[in-house]
């Protein structure tokens, strides 16, 4: 935890500064922001509340609970302490003259239900979905942004050395998991990952040991694991860690909302070398994505450039997953959520830009055996990419 | 993590036979179930999938991945691999002659886009909204359902219990939820709580210790704590817990998918006499409620009976938070999610009845200086009701 931690104004400045822009080009007179990671990227407070941003002017910040805590928070000129969110339309009107026209809401997360009660309110708007321009806008991190996930790239790689100095033989992996990830609450880990997607669940314990690493499951991840039970049948579970056997943990770090998403092989003594081998060859692929990187470039050509790293490697069997149930992307934007804007993906035509943050995770699933793969978090710089991720290369043979 | 759990065909068959009822009186042909723990509930699988239910007739559960694990974990006899959802509405429209007139969906937690995306596929239907059925259905436990919840209501007591042999001055708040987490895990705790509500965000590190319990904050909850940042404004923090002060532990557990919710005050040597009088007053509150839980009261009145009690008890200022800030329920149901219906709050007229489940939580709010509460897990029986939850109802004095 870091008690200073509070988002600047100049950074709320520019992020409004940005999705005014955006409106203004889209023809969105005013957007209403009820997802909780957005009104924290453009507020600064987690509080239980309501931003409106109109396409001019000053945003209005409607709080229900709790009002000292978010004023304290937020350098929004307006916050506003509301009874019910019924109050928000007359609100609105009343400050800028007039409704919005066309009003954008968060139609990728926002429930029918919800849509329809503010639709009630609101009246005969003209209702559009805003989400790719907030996507849009939280796709491009800002110096500051950069330095906060630095941050957590530093509890990222305190968190692994004391997975390596306290893995040993015999603990579930659910257990190591446990005491792995207590360790990064104690530097300041808030717990939980978020994600967007209202089907997706992250989870801080995706740590696949050996034969639980050759499961596949339910998610959209090469491998799922072996999970807790039929209700969650996914991530740790109550295996036991073997000696001599690959342990994959891919690790979400979050420090002050931001996160990391890592992934290293483990081994306590030394792994057959099969396995060894695929492990070094997802480093062979990473690094050839890796020197493709620069602004410009599609997301699809860097998705083919690791595939077919991975098949002169020999491992097109593997790669991304089984054959029929592989997956087809290598990586994924991140910051204050775990899975943001640019999605590196299979034939996807849109281009790297400076400031975008990915996570790269290159993995092999061998089924019903063991699964492979590292993952760092990178910026996209002018002329290439930065590592975030302070976590050395390697397999950690303890 | 229990190797034997499965969801009885006994179990999905009489769900299936409750909602079929529930849809035939409300005139709905079809629902189309997406959400998870929904999709679990009516399978008994969580793999990644769609559940069609006919108002008559055998469901279609549709599997993208992974399909050998949900056939394996799913009792019922149509389960499908299907490459896209967009061939949902054909495969349905085979096997019953023809789509449903009205269809529902869970438009409690479905996103805009995504219903758009059915709308788009299914076509000139009638929508409605199915959740309102599926949550009256759920509500409902059966004698089996029960059983699970005494099994997650042993690993509670079993994580009280090592909460109190391990708490002491100086570890934070967080580094020692950590720590019974840990516990909790390697006997089965499936480390994810789940909540329906798109803005809700359920943790099990709701500690809270001396002055972080009189933080009010965002949540829906007498108290909300420190929390790690502006970014995560809730649960534990980085306070470091001290002798003689009054210590919250709201825990969830959940095992094999069901959860319990169950507080206890904890103190490391004794308490001041104010904040234990007000920790034995939650007690008081919490059992005159229960004097009065038995089929066909309303959720009104045991809220009227547990505010009345803490007036009597001279806690009128605190009870339930702050003035002006204080929540409007004593409890929630509790199942396969950490709140379901009923919602035993304010006003309410509906009635309980035989087999519901809830969490009561009197909890009372001194600002900027502690918490006091209890929480236990009751079913509601054909007379009376029964206690769940197996910790002992004290304060924890260690």
């Amino acid at each position: 935890m870091d008690k200073e931690f509070k988002v600047p104004a100049a950074e709320i400045h520019s992020r409004k500064k940005n999705i005014q822009k955006a409106m203004q080009k889209e023809n969105i007179d005013g957007l209403l922001i009820l997802q909780r990671v957005d009104l924290f990227y453009f507020s600064g407070t987690s509080q239980n509340g309501v931003l409106y941003i109109p396409a001019e002017g000053e945003p209005l910040l409607f709080i229900k609970k709790y009002f000292p805590r978010a004023r304290k928070e937020s350098t929004l000129a307006n916050v506003i302490e509301m009874g019910s969110s019924r109050e928000i339309p007359s609100i609105i009107s009343d400050y800028f003259g007039k409704l919005p026209g066309i009003i954008g809401f968060e139609m990728d997360v926002l429930p029918v239900n919800n849509f329809r009660f503010y639709q009630g309110i609101f009246g005969n708007l003209k209702y559009v979905d805003g989400s790719p321009l907030i996507l849009n806008i939280r796709m491009i991190k800002s110096e500051w942004d950069i330095e906060q996930m630095k941050k957590a790239a530093e509890l990222g790689y305190k968190t692994f050395e004391f997975a390596r100095s306290e893995i040993r033989p015999g603990l579930t992996e659910m257990e190591f998991a446990g005491m792995y990830e207590a360790f990064a609450r104690k530097q300041g880990h808030q717990g939980l990952l978020r994600t967007r997607n209202f089907l997706a669940e992250a989870y801080g314990w995706h740590i696949l040991s050996g034969t639980s690493g050759g499961i596949v499951g339910l998610l959209d991840s090469p491998a799922s694991g072996k999970g807790t039970s039929a209700a969650f049948p996914c991530g740790g579970s109550n295996k036991k860690l073997l000696a001599n056997e690959p342990i994959m943990i891919d690790l979400g770090s979050v420090l002050n909302g931001y996160h990391m998403d890592e992934t290293r092989m483990f081994t306590i003594g030394p792994m057959p070398k099969r396995e060894m081998a695929a492990c070094m060859a997802t480093i062979e692929v990473q690094n050839a994505v890796l020197e493709k990187v620069k602004p410009g470039i599609t997301v699809a050509e860097l998705f083919e450039v690791s595939e077919s790293k991975a098949r002169s490697l020999g491992y097109e069997d593997q790669y991304l997953g089984p054959k029929g149930v592989k997956v087809s992307f290598i990586g994924h934007g991140i910051g204050l959520e775990l899975v943001e804007h640019p999605v590196i993906a299979k034939g996807k035509d849109y281009r790297l830009e400076p400031g975008m943050t990915f996570a790269l995770e290159p993995k092999m699933v061998f089924e019903n055996e063991f699964t492979a793969g590292i993952e760092d978090v990178f910026s996209v710089t002018e002329t290439g990419y930065k590592m975030i991720s302070k976590v050395p290369q390697k397999v950690f043979i303890c």
